[in-house]
């Protein structure tokens, strides 16, 4: 090979857990110390990208950039002509990139243009949630399953999820991820497939952060409570025997700053540091 | 508070991941450098223990300590113990706390002990096993949800699995955890209760390690096959669409040591750095 045909990078699909910039794991943090640019969106934590060495290169493909959502294919190809330049990337997902995060139609993308890549498994939402609540999503004696589910649907609609069957399983835990929007719509269907309507639910706002905040009620009242209270995403709904063990942890207790919104007036460089005290 | 009395301690249930050190959080792994002492059984990965700086105490709780597990009762009166004297205690688990791991029966004994504790998730098997063998378990070009459930009944028995039910819902991944045991059984009701015979089927065993290795099979075959090709614990068992896209990729490839044992002639305290690099 020619020094002008530099080596295909490889791309690391890297989960940079549920926001908190403590749960990266260790491997995914060394690959993002050691990697020539990042690929990052809103949903990974922003520390993580702000005390990088100055050499790796950052892209944001997130909302912020001043539409509603990047089209996926536009990040697919970033990713495809970094590594083509002979650059090894993090792709920095929230969550795990496994997940509900679209890791899958990236992975298939790499393969089709025969860009080497690997993943780093992440601490998904679920369980930080879970963490953050106190709520043991399968303790063996309440739940002998779990089954995770997005709250909006599948943008083709070709694979809705089976609310009413869902509801006929007993003896196990439901999350829904992103239903705080749909949340009457899935209760109702959820109740007509004969879901106790006072079966144990929780909203979990902004799990396992300074701001975290948890509504309780029967599934049958949780959108009235979630609209009284004014919940807003990102949530978290956990249908299930193991609510109520619930028992919010010392440390997830709402901060003095909790909620608020913080300036820092230093370079995007230098804020890291400031930003780990705030946390604190 | 006389000096006679210390404080109680706290305990930090700490998600360990799935078995490589590199995919504990880096949260988990500072509060591990930090404590008085670390109670860990089989399922947390040895190198973490090793690794620690000699002033922290061990105890092993698992199931090579001569029997064949130490009771839950016993592991919990540990940890009251060591919190009464002040020490502020990591508890390793294996993957994450919340997860098939028995975090919440600790957790409740805990409170009723009045002792603080705090949770730190961790990776779960699933997303490891599922980032090794490169399947995207919620592709939502296949998948609108995810149901993970155990292949052996709890103790109890009071909770079973109600795996003619699952069988019925559509559009979705299952995974079984320790469900090599009980495959036959679990087969012959997921096909009974509707599950196609030709549904895609993986079982990773040794997931995400270098001894990864994966048998796969149209569900109705799948019991077969892993008998003639000597599956054992530990596996994870994957059924659905999402198995097609499978993709073990490069670095879960079996290296030349792969399913060998190791002996390593140094002190205990010595062995952390060999064994990471024989695990490259």
């Amino acid at each position: 090979m020619s020094r002008d045909t530099p080596e295909t990078g490889t791309i690391y699909l890297v989960g940079a857990g549920p926001g908190h910039p403590g749960l990266i794991t260790r491997l995914g943090h060394q690959l993002l110390q050691d990697c020539d640019a990042v690929v990052y969106d809103d949903l990974a934590p922003y520390e993580l990208v702000a005390e990088l060495p100055p050499n790796i290169v950052r892209y944001y493909v997130g909302k912020r950039a001043g539409r509603h959502s990047r089209p996926q294919k536009e990040t697919n190809s970033l990713l495809i002509s970094l590594a083509e330049k002979g650059l090894n990337v993090v792709r920095l997902k929230g969550g795990d990139p496994f997940i509900f995060g679209r890791g899958g139609e990236e992975v298939t993308r790499l393969k089709e243009a025969g860009v080497p890549f690997r993943i780093v498994p992440g601490v998904t939402a679920v369980t930080a949630v879970a963490a953050g609540a106190g709520i043991p999503l399968t303790d063996r004696r309440d739940a002998a399953w779990l089954l995770m589910a997005t709250g909006h649907e599948a943008a083709s609609a070709s694979l809705p999820v089976p609310w009413e069957e869902i509801a006929a399983l007993r003896g196990g835990t439901v999350v829904i991820y992103m239903g705080v929007g749909a949340l009457p719509e899935i209760v109702k269907r959820l109740i007509s497939g004969g879901a106790a309507p006072d079966t144990h639910a929780a909203v979990v706002v902004s799990g396992y952060t300074g701001a975290q905040r948890i509504v309780t009620a029967e599934l049958a009242d949780l959108p009235r409570s979630c609209a009284e209270q004014d919940v807003q995403p990102p949530a978290l709904v956990i249908l299930g025997d193991v609510v109520k063990r619930m028992d919010g942890v010392g440390w997830m207790q709402p901060g003095v700053l909790a909620g608020r919104r913080i300036l820092i007036t230093r370079p995007y460089e230098a804020s890291a540091e400031i930003c780990g005290i705030l946390r604190k």
